[in-house]
């Protein structure tokens, strides 16, 4: 069985993702033989994360995040060495995103363990408890802040010693922060099938390796496509009122030699009308049976590409389904948002502002659901 | 024939404008007796234009304008005394939006002629002619521009001397800028009717008294209506990249006490979607037979009007109607536009960026256009 450098290279980024995530391998446009997968898989296995991956939030003894609220101007880490310091760094928007936030609620339970004084452990499993209360309810929406959380809270319920729940709070959370990395890749390999060689592609917020501990969903997918050899071109819309687009997709982009053009949110169908854009991917932060949770505006282009006629798709690992029937809350941000950028004042300081910080898009306006399980069917996905 | 306080108060608004214009009367909601026409007519001819206008523009030994870049943190007026520094007023946004730069291509003509020191007739016309080409070039987009400089040229063609080339160029420039307000006051009075108590309408840019001379299209249907008794609130788009709506639309409905919640470009889609809005108007730059040209985002409001029902109405006088089948030209702007705002980075400066000040709705998309001569249907009166 033949195959081009690029399908070699696209089954290598594949591998070096869905494998150790012991996931379903199910790519739409190509199939391998089982021998071929099972050794693959224990070279994916013995190479392990790439240790050049670049990493938004770690684990150093606290935790060391990029301070996106810097970017573009500055790409800085800051250490986080308390609960206080996370819950304002995810109010600040300091790290976002829904993977990267999975990572910050599990980091932030590991810390609420090492740095407590507690002296017995009943009492150090609840100060790491209200900890986990305190860090969830900075954002409401994005599940994967819930769930990072969680899982820590789980991983360290039969832990005896105050040592071992110390220890294995910060284990489960380098795991919880190692699998988001290999997660996006897997989902990027899968993704970049769907993209040809000269594909432009719209993007929306930022969905890259800022939006996750490393590689990223829909900017993920973008790379993946580009590193096996396909030439792809991005519109960023810059997003507000919080420019993720502008600061951090296209700072992203650009430091990968990705060709971007940016521009504003409301030029988005006139780019599509004058068939510029072959297809939009955007990430989410919460995918429910009716309809994808992601940044605001996610909404207005999802119906901009049906009625151009360009394929709408979400990049997104599958632990941002919610297949439970629970009400989302929409947060609504601070209108000082709106009112100011920086020290300019771009409305007058007392008008009314709505502010929320997401929007649904039904299920039925999605073509696909990019994950590391394979492309799917948004309904078959989220209703069967 | 008895009549509500809110009709009369309606028919005077309307034919404070249309009457003056010597315009067809057609009100599509009701009508009125011939007498009562003749009588109304003679009294608003009386009355004359209302002399607390506050105007955008006007003339005192030269060009007096309302510094827009300023708002909303300042309300100032610059005074233009040469034409270099009328060109640069209009490509820095200082004056815009499109019956405010008929007027200001109008007073910019005027000015030439005024401030030339030629001393014989020839030399004269000829630097005017040179002058107006200098002020067309400086935006493409807005047809009224160009027929506000030459509505000044065709009128001072006959003049034999150069006095009389100075006086009639300044007495029809002030003639333009008058019949301007005028005209929106008519359409106005005319396209409140559309509106019912209680509306929510959604607004882009700025089409209100700063884009015209004074009271406004888009704007001047929701304060007319307003000030007919109908309880209008509004949500203005922040219309990015430089926040016309949410820099001047606000500023205008707080001075009116016209409740205004602002929100980004984004979201225009997401409050459609719940529901929030009844309608969108917006102003036009120029009305060709195929598309209404205006602010870059008018188009991508229209597409999401359209998907969840809610009319989409593009108030704008007939001046700005283009029956000519020509090219148009969209100004490309500077991609400083995007990558700061004030003196905050907002994008890596070397992003490549694209810019486009307006895009174009096929007439298809338009439920109704709203002129001082009645509320016409887009195709019929484009296609005529």
């Amino acid at each position: 069985m033949r195959r081009t450098s690029q399908q070699i290279c696209h089954l290598k980024l594949y591998l070096e993702g869905a494998v150790e995530c012991n996931r379903l391998i199910s790519i739409d446009t190509f199939f391998y033989t089982s021998t071929e997968l099972v050794i693959l898989r224990l070279k994916m296995i013995i190479m392990g994360l790439n240790p050049t991956d670049k990493r938004t939030i770690y684990w150093d003894d606290g935790i060391i995040m990029v301070d996106q609220t810097m970017l573009p101007a500055r790409y800085e880490n800051v250490k986080i060495t308390t609960i206080e310091e996370l819950c304002n760094a995810i109010l600040k928007l300091k790290v976002r995103g829904a993977p990267a936030l999975g990572a910050a609620g599990a980091f932030g339970v590991a810390l609420a363990a090492c740095k407590s004084d507690a002296r017995d452990l009943d009492t150090l499993k609840s100060k790491v408890k209200d900890a986990a209360k305190s860090i969830i309810s900075t954002r409401p929406t994005a599940i994967n802040l819930f769930s990072g959380v969680d899982r820590i809270l789980k991983a360290i319920e039969p832990c005896a010693t105050i040592e071992e729940v110390k220890e294995v709070a910060v284990e489960e959370a380098k795991r919880t922060a190692d699998e988001d990395i290999i997660t996006n890749k897997a989902l990027s390999a899968v993704g970049a099938s769907i993209l040809k060689d000269g594909d432009v592609v719209m993007t929306y917020c930022n969905a890259g390796r800022l939006a996750t501990v490393g590689w990223g969903t829909a900017l993920g997918v973008i790379r993946s496509a580009t590193i096996s050899g396909k030439r792809i071109s991005v519109y960023v819309c810059e997003t507000r009122p919080l420019n993720q687009g502008s600061r951090i997709t296209a700072f992203e982009l650009l430091e990968d030699e990705i060709p971007a053009t940016l521009i504003a949110d409301n030029m988005a169908a006139w780019m599509m009308k004058e068939d510029k854009v072959n297809c939009v991917i955007v990430g989410a932060d919460r995918i429910t049976k009716e309809a994808v949770y992601n940044k605001v505006g996610t909404y207005m282009l999802a119906i901009c590409a049906k009625h151009h006629g360009i394929p709408f798709y979400v990049a997104a690992p599958l632990s941002t389904c919610d297949f439970q029937d629970r009400e989302i809350e929409i947060e609504q941000r601070d209108p000082s948002e709106l009112i100011y950028c920086g020290k300019k004042q771009l409305a007058p300081k007392s008008v009314k502002v709505e502010n929320p910080a997401f929007d649904a898009t039904p299920l039925e306006l999605v073509t696909k659901i990019i994950t590391e399980n394979g492309i799917k069917n948004p309904i078959e996905l989220m209703r069967r």
